[in-house]
């Protein structure tokens, strides 16, 4: 039976890229030998390396404009730490706005590092919706937000302008939606939602911005070593970076981030429709904080769970159980997911 | 033609390894998933992350004696950071043994963090030799080593005993010996060589050492942290933690480390042999300490150079050239490389 992916992640990759990945594991380009046992620093995969970080800046409309980017490990969460390391000055401060659970992680590792103020907080309402009208001090070193929340289901709409530089973890809606990146100074995102495999995180950073903060770095955790040796500082996490690199190469053979978004907003359409029709679910999120990428719901009637849980298994559906910490059901229709899967869910919905 | 790959990492891995790695990313357990598009706390992934946690510790005999195995992200790099951070008391200083680059880049990330003294050298003749009968001081935190160095082709063959904790990165020798691991406290390793794939890095550390150091800890640098969520604090390097799990268990049907142990002796002794008695070839490392992993060797005619590349080229052997700061040549000839291949390079030689 086929199955419809809507893991929160690591989560569904397109087809061609997970044949293509697996070929490469067997036999890399030809070569007689397996792409995860040549080096690094071979030819061959310095290619592959500098392909996916071009890709990366392309697909964001960034290239030649000042940025670099990088591929590194350790995930979104080793950026909470490398973030303030990089950016927070010794006597500085640094703004976060906390939108859940990911942002809190990165504002307690910020706070390890230097003076981090919250401006802003939707904790009060189990952080269903994105906060707005706060101010942002002008005299901070940087303003930090998550642009979508994965497990609660919320997404920032419009970013604030503000003098400061802006950071954005975008993990888990990084090249789903044609966005004027250029309104960042930092862009993180672990690959394993829209981008590959987990194992790696592409960092994209403002050359400007690094090297002002009057602190000492450690080696692994300085963007401007790692820039300066190409992502390549000790040895990437290969089969993560190759297989970014294919993804970032369907979507660009796809028409990029404007071409995908229009199929993204019709998945959402489609499910938030059935969701605000069927008296049967409950959206979590405020309506105009809605998640592109993570639908989250509940049953208004917790009886009717069973009934439910039975009918999307038979239908082939996986990865649909809420986080922990907001239980319910979590729909992740992230770009590989196809219009066709969502259809399915949709329709066992109306079935209840 | 046959491949003979002797590259220095990432490295060889078992023919039946890769095969098994590759069905993975196409289709998991069966399961009609992708192994890097399930969840990482899947119940089917759960089981590989303490399947290769479990295995790991049984092949150096380290179940049941109070040691914890984990697998993180930013390979033996960002180890050199978070040993002194996990290990290093407030007050207190670290013992360093220097036998080359990983051991100075070590030293580097350790000085970062706290009081760093280097207790013995061999840079002095090009790191190629093992410094002997130097002290250890009483009152350090820990001390520091090396076990095998990739680049000079020297090994470490007997551990110096201390009543201070010893900590050993062995990422180019790992698995490789049968040594009684328990004299060491806290084991790391790259997994790039004898392990897996780049992408996660194996830590095996003695509970008890932990927590002792009176500083406070960033979470992802925190061994404890990764320890209490089983390696799981956040998505781990999902496709590199499955393809060591597979080769840890290729190992074991192997025999365990004794078992290789006896093949890699025999592919040393192969090339060692040819390298001593041929006046072609010069050995870069002092004998009582040549790596039993990575064998270099320098041409003694340099005007020989061309006629040797196209001999060795011609037999299918790939990656033999010198670490660049070394120069000549350089054989890698990890658990995974058959000793026909090592037979195929000696033939070569023989012809110069």
């Amino acid at each position: 039976m086929k199955k419809h992916n809507f893991s929160a992640g690591p989560s569904i990759l397109p087809q061609e890229v997970i044949k293509k990945a697996a070929e490469a594991v067997l036999n890399f380009n030809e070569s007689g030998l397996s792409l995860i046992e040549i080096s690094h620093r071979s030819a061959p995969f310095v290619a592959v390396m500098d392909k996916a970080r071009n890709l990366a800046l392309e697909l964001m409309g960034l290239e030649n404009k000042g940025y670099s980017a990088i591929f590194l490990q350790g995930g979104a969460s080793l950026q909470f730490l490398m973030i303030p390391y990089n950016l927070l000055k010794v006597d500085g401060k640094a703004a976060y706005l906390d939108t859940g659970t990911w942002s809190s992680a990165a504002i307690k590792e910020s706070k390890y590092v230097g003076n981090t103020e919250v401006i802003a907080s939707s904790k009060d309402k189990g952080y269903n919706y994105i906060p707005k009208n706060y101010n942002i001090p002008t005299d901070a070193d940087y303003f930090h937000c998550t642009s979508n929340n994965t497990i609660y289901g919320t997404q920032i709409k419009e970013f604030p302008t503000t003098n400061i530089p802006v950071v954005c973890d975008m993990s888990s809606d990084i090249f789903s939606r044609a966005i004027d990146f250029s309104q960042f100074d930092l862009i993180y995102a672990g690959a394993q939602k829209n981008m590959g495999p987990a194992g790696t995180t592409l960092v994209v950073v403002k050359d400007e911005l690094l090297g002002k903060t009057g602190r000492t770095i450690p080696s692994m955790l300085d963007y401007q070593i790692q820039i300066a040796k190409e992502s390549m500082y000790n040895t990437p996490s290969v089969f993560a970076v190759y297989t970014s690199m294919l993804t970032l190469e369907w979507l660009k053979n796809f028409g990029g981030v404007a071409a995908i978004e229009k199929i993204n907003n019709a998945k959402a359409k489609l499910i938030y429709d059935e969701i605000d029709s069927n008296p049967n679910f409950i959206g979590y999120a405020a309506q105009e904080d809605r998640s592109f990428m993570n639908v989250t719901f509940n049953l208004a009637d917790d009886t009717k769970k069973d009934q439910f849980d039975a009918l999307w298994k038979a239908a082939g559906i996986e990865g649909l159980k809420g986080h922990r910490s907001v239980g319910g059901y979590r729909a992740s229709i992230y770009n590989a997911l196809p219009l066709e899967s969502v259809q399915v869910l949709v329709d066992v919905m109306k079935q209840l």
